[in-house]
């Protein structure tokens, strides 16, 4: 017999209502008493779980009560109305069986567990309720950010992560090889002889998409990418991590205020979806891991995001009386003491564009004014920086100067400065990093919580 | 003026037509006459171009006579209907505006260019007819494939490409480093310190997301991975790459028989969707790339798939009364014209089953004749083998005596086998190769052409 799944009997209720139905999942606790028992059972299919009762009559009462938490089963029984409060309904089991059992020195009982310790079972953590709902949330919010683009006609591109291409400079990427270390080859001058590794070059994993997004985007007009990105950072910060998920769209023919208007709208949407598509996993998520969340992410999909320069910006923190420990700067970056404040200053998402030029990246189009570009980051109360976006240097004689200025190896992206020459027009783009607005959607705190399996200097574990 | 797009204009046409409209894209032909000029316009978001016409009454004809193949520009004018055959309407322009030039050596002249040339301009090349319509289809099956899976409530998990498992052994895997390779640090033993190295560790870029994808399935029944892969394989062949795109569903209380279910029911419904989406792209490919791929495809979506064993492959082979290059075993894999054969024997998919266990992975189920595993390839025809998968060994000292017999290194996936200690269960999952996958679509024939920027030994540009 064909079993069910726990959210088909959440979401058709009426029609299982008092059938015999089959249930295949886990069991996340086990409550027994002389003559009764109680099994919280999960699929993992829907964040609430199933309430199973049995009696002594069953078949193998004895047995069925010695099967431990986490041990996987089958259960056969009918949907009855459920006496107990806070529930609609339970399984009367008539038949339980032990799939798969499970010792005592399961990490995961029915306790409440640190966030560290989850860490060290980062492989069995997505049984616990609090990462059922995160990586429910993300798996949601992931097609939310597909359908947003796709309905609206964007091309889906999948940029390569092999490049020879130095745009970010070589620190920042992972090198990535097919020669022995223990055993580099070397050319008679004593240089490491990439002519032996597979590519024939020196290769990296990249850290953008977004000029192979470019080449795209003067093609189809309106593209978006969504893969995973690699910075070797070595940074220990609960924002930071070495291998993360990136969305990078690039649209011809827009400028720096269509792309605000696109971010703005992109981010409303995935908000209103996950909302909609989440609810039992955002109510939890309000009650145990930020209080005010579904209140902060409704607010945002109805209020208007403020637009306001790095300058006036800079106004605003000298004129708050406040003691920065960085003093703000009109050619400085914006810390983080300084987005808080923003943020909680304005109770909502803050866009802040024209930020000085020397700061911000070399394919930027700098604004008339010759000091500050036409860059823009998306500041959101809590998670800090979501977007970065700028409209892109389309001139080739300007953009040619910046990377003379900004000393990047021209050599290697030459095709990507030829997009200049061959047809260019306006056009810009934005990346946002997904683990932030992953825990933006869901206040976990800590990046490492927002990915299945976190990659951080030093861990590199499962 | 805000501008449309020339899907909007082709899908909705009765509301334009007559109307002024805005238009900004690229031109991909420019015929002039003494009095007249016709511009094939593209803006990308719809395969089909559109005729914009212009006389002698616009202002500056002389110069906009000059505007070359490849320029971007913006064009104002009428929607009309078309007195050409075959379009229904064109644009009559009253204004033209150069954004960006193209000089006459651009690569993408309006005439037919070999798919070899193209690959040496890979950044240009997504503004032909061509891969218009193949990468417009990859991102529509891309699509087909979140939609089927999230609408049945599959969750989509990031797996990590960053790891120190050892699951495929190393030499099919990448290295990566932090590590100057010019300068590698030893220890006193004169061995690589990796202790210096970002993670500690040796890590590797992982080939398969399939156990990490165990892990989330034993915790949400049903999941699916969507991301890169990469193996260093050093073969020039046309369905080979170094890096490409993998679907890897992993679903717990499912056998063998239910992952050929879920595997036919798939692809039926990504190729109905691809249909569906992309019906001017379709029709050009079936006219100019495979003749017949309609049919072929249609045929698909009507029709159930063979399931076969590999014993009884072998037995048709055999009696096909061919004289094989590779003679057929019953303890052989199949061979590439033993694949041919068997799609055109049957004349659509085919699922082969049941394969001798010493050609397989370790984590493969042994059937009960202790000589099989429960692993299924589906074969296709012109594609050859499109999906892989398997019945996984559920069994804790059944999978640990495989690890020890295939001499696969335990310690860095010991957490991958706990899974068998903790609630274990009958489960089952596959891997389709997403550049597979779109060649089969579009009847493309090398991988090269059916992924934006192809990595392939000793070419690894843009």
């Amino acid at each position: 017999m064909k079993h069910l799944e726990v959210r088909d009997l959440y979401t058709n209720l009426d029609s299982y209502m008092d059938k015999e139905v089959v249930l295949r999942g886990w069991i996340r606790n086990h409550r027994k008493q002389k003559d009764f028992g109680f099994i919280d059972f999960s699929d993992g299919t829907f964040f609430k779980k199933v309430q199973v009762v049995y009696d002594s009559n069953i078949e193998g009462f004895d047995d069925i009560q010695k099967i431990k938490t986490g041990s996987a089963i089958t259960v056969e029984g009918k949907v009855i109305p459920s006496p107990a409060q806070g529930q609609e309904f339970e399984v009367q089991a008539v038949k339980v069986v032990l799939e798969g059992d499970c010792p005592d020195d399961f990490p995961i009982q029915p306790k409440r567990h640190t966030k560290e310790f989850l860490r060290e079972e980062a492989y069995l953590r997505p049984r616990t309720n609090l990462f059922q709902a995160v990586f429910r949330v993300r798996s949601v919010a992931a097609m939310a950010i597909h359908e947003y683009f796709q309905s609206r006609n964007y091309l889906y591109v999948h940029t390569p992560l092999l490049t020879t291409a130095d745009c970010e400079g070589s620190d920042q990427m992972f090198k990535v090889t097919t020669l022995d270390f223990a055993n580099v080859p070397k050319t008679e001058e004593g240089e490491v002889d990439f002519k032996e590794d597979l590519f024939s070059k020196q290769t990296f994993i990249t850290g953008t998409g977004q000029l192979h997004g470019e080449a795209f985007a003067t093609a189809f007009s309106k593209i978006y990418t969504f893969g995973p990105t690699f910075r070797t950072e070595n940074s220990n910060t609960k924002t930071h991590a070495n291998e993360f998920w990136m969305i990078e769209p690039e649209i011809a023919f827009c400028d720096i205020n269509g792309l605000m208007d696109i971010e703005e709208d992109m981010l409303k949407n995935v908000v209103k979806y996950v909302l909609e598509h989440c609810k039992e996993e955002m109510e939890f998520l309000d009650s145990f891991v930020e209080k005010g969340l579904l209140e902060k992410l409704n607010k945002v999909v109805n209020t208007p995001f403020v637009r306001i320069t790095h300058h006036d910006v800079v106004d605003i923190l000298r004129n708050s009386g406040i003691d920065w420990e960085f003093k703000p700067g009109y050619e400085d970056d914006i810390a983080k003491e300084h987005e808080k404040f923003i943020t909680e200053h304005f109770n909502g998402p803050v866009f802040i564009t024209d930020w000085p030029k020397d700061i911000k990246a070399w394919y930027m189009k700098v604004n008339e004014d010759g000091k500050t570009v036409a860059a823009v980051d998306l500041e959101v109360p809590g998670s800090g920086e979501l977007m970065g976006g700028s409209q892109r240097e389309e001139d080739y004689d300007k953009l040619v100067k910046r990377i003379q200025e900004m000393d990047v190896d021209q050599e290697t992206i030459q095709w990507f400065v030829n997009l200049r020459k061959y047809g260019t027009c306006v056009h810009s783009g934005f990346g946002m990093g997904f683990e932030r607005l992953v825990m933006y959607l869901t206040g976990i705190d800590n990046i490492r919580d927002a990915i299945p399996f976190p990659r951080t200097p030093g861990n590199c574990n499962f």
